[in-house]
């Protein structure tokens, strides 16, 4: 039996249909990625030693040869700060303001999952002080962190790397998050994520992992076959005001639920992004930062959206997200 | 320079991008279909002599053994019209309420672009029909037509065949479409894709087809590269009210549109989907039939949406409409 499920917060919707498959859980042993890559290839642009061939660093970390981590801007960056003004005719466009930054670790053959977790919190922290210096410019409303990782997953270099896009309006996404959770608030006091979090803690079906201020849970209206969500379990608004013990608690937690994924998954492609309050100084959003909390989603591709996804904005996920915990927390 | 676009009806964005790529338009020459595969597959179950390996057929057409179109229920199907009614607890969800059906054309080895005009023309028809048989169905709000065509759209199958949607509920894709035009028509007293249709002939920049009833054009809001949409040029609300004539028409405009996506882009996989009014019983959209056009919509599947546009739900697309248009007119 299929079932159709709402987001609580944004009111999209999904069919959860487990009929579509056999069997769900066959996937390949993981490749070990480390066994196939060199530690640095020379012809790749974001390795060590080819430092000239990316455009003008924005950041290195620490600050000399032996770097760990480079900012530096997209080559083929899909946004410019120094863009013109906005214009409207008989359709609505605005230039593409804003700026498409990419935060490179210095392994070529080390993606996130590999990595220490000194490292992880080294691109956290990184993450964090490109939000806030990003915040100062005017024309910022939004800074968007995404890592892609795999070509299904839209990746198109395999060096491991984030990019950080700083957008001049608040996406669809994070705006009907908003929208939701404020409407929310305005009615019951309270954080509709903080009511989540401890929905599905007592709940325990769905939680892939809980640690002392974190949970990873495979959300109940999951659009994609193991999506995941990492939640702080105590109210924040911003990502960017994680403290630093609570951000070396995160990088703890998404080495191990990007390992579940690298091991029990068979290393597929995924995306994973941050959501956060966004500025102040966005006009068009509602400003309660009790009303809103920050979380980081991790989408495997497994599953392709076709024309039902395409056409009707329904998606179809063939694992329930109960089912997936269950596999990922590894009980059986 | 990148460019953030509106979609006029529903709101929605896309950023125009195209400085991402150097060269646009690197297609290998399109496999031709015919020579690689046999007209019958004796290991496929959607093939003549195979008829007893799908569930009981719901129509055939001619009735006999040598039928064109079968149309059967989806062995995996997602959706059931005898389930039991809704509930809600802490979160929202719905029993999987509907239909799911396949149809399927006679010869393994012919996509739609390479049938006969008079064949899809049949296939048109038949998409008509069982909209009209499951709008009888009470529980049915909606019908969803598509075609998945290609691993990269998610078809799982090689054999050519359209799925049928059954819905208990409109789509958010079509209510946003519908509460665009109908907010643009209780203003303007004007059917928006109306306007569309007289602007985009008039600018011809987006054009890629015109005959006396019909234009295929890329939109201006194009989500993906080569996106192509086919609409009427004379106002009509319902696809599954269609004249015989301008069905006809229709079958070779479709079949000109998807012969330039094989022999210009490398036959990719796509998808394409019709848009139409939902049902008069359907009690959450407003119905008025002046404001609402039907419409197809084709999506090639060229590039991949990643961790921008999941978690902004902004689409880059890489190729300005203007670009492919041209390119897909064939000047040059």
């Amino acid at each position: 039996m299929s079932e159709f499920r709402q987001d609580l917060v944004t009111k999209e919707w999904v069919l959860i249909a487990p009929s579509r498959r056999g069997r769900p859980h066959e996937f390949p042993r993981s490749p070990a990625v480390s066994e196939n890559l060199p530690v640095v290839l020379n012809t790749c642009v974001f390795c060590p030693g080819n430092e000239s061939k990316t455009p003008e660093e924005i950041l290195r970390n620490p600050r000399s040869d032996d770097w760990k981590i480079r900012v530096v801007p997209n080559k083929f960056s899909v946004l410019e700060l120094d863009s013109p003004k906005r214009f409207r005719n008989f359709y609505t466009s605005l230039p593409g303001i804003g700026s498409h930054e990419v935060l490179i670790t210095r392994s070529h053959n080390e993606p996130t999952v590999l990595q220490s977790e000194e490292m992880i919190d080294d691109v956290l922290l990184t993450y964090k002080e490109r939000i806030l210096a990003l915040e100062k410019h005017p024309a910022v409303k939004y800074v968007h962190v995404i890592q892609n990782y795999g070509k299904l997953a839209g990746a198109s270099l395999v060096h491991p790397h984030s990019q950080i896009f700083a957008m001049p309006f608040v996406g669809p996404h994070v705006q009907e998050e908003i929208k939701g959770s404020s409407s929310h608030y305005n009615i019951f006091d309270k954080c509709i994520y903080c009511e989540i979090v401890d929905h599905e803690i007592a709940n325990k079906q769905r939680v892939v992992l809980e640690t002392e201020k974190f949970v990873a849970i495979c959300p109940y209206e999951s659009k994609m076959p193991y999506q995941m969500r990492i939640l702080p379990k105590i109210h924040n608004a911003r990502f960017e005001h994680i403290t630093d013990e609570d951000r070396r608690e995160l990088a703890s937690v998404l080495k191990n639920v990007l390992s579940k994924i690298y091991y029990k998954l068979g290393n597929p492609a995924y995306n994973y992004y941050i959501h956060t309050m966004p500025f102040s100084r966005s006009p068009n959003v509602l400003h309660n930062e009790n009303a809103y909390h920050w979380h980081l989603v991790i989408m495997p591709r497994i599953n392709i959206w076709a024309g039902l996804e395409l056409g009707t904005e329904i998606y179809v996920n063939t694992i329930p997200p109960e089912q997936a915990a269950e596999y990922l927390r590894g009980e059986k």
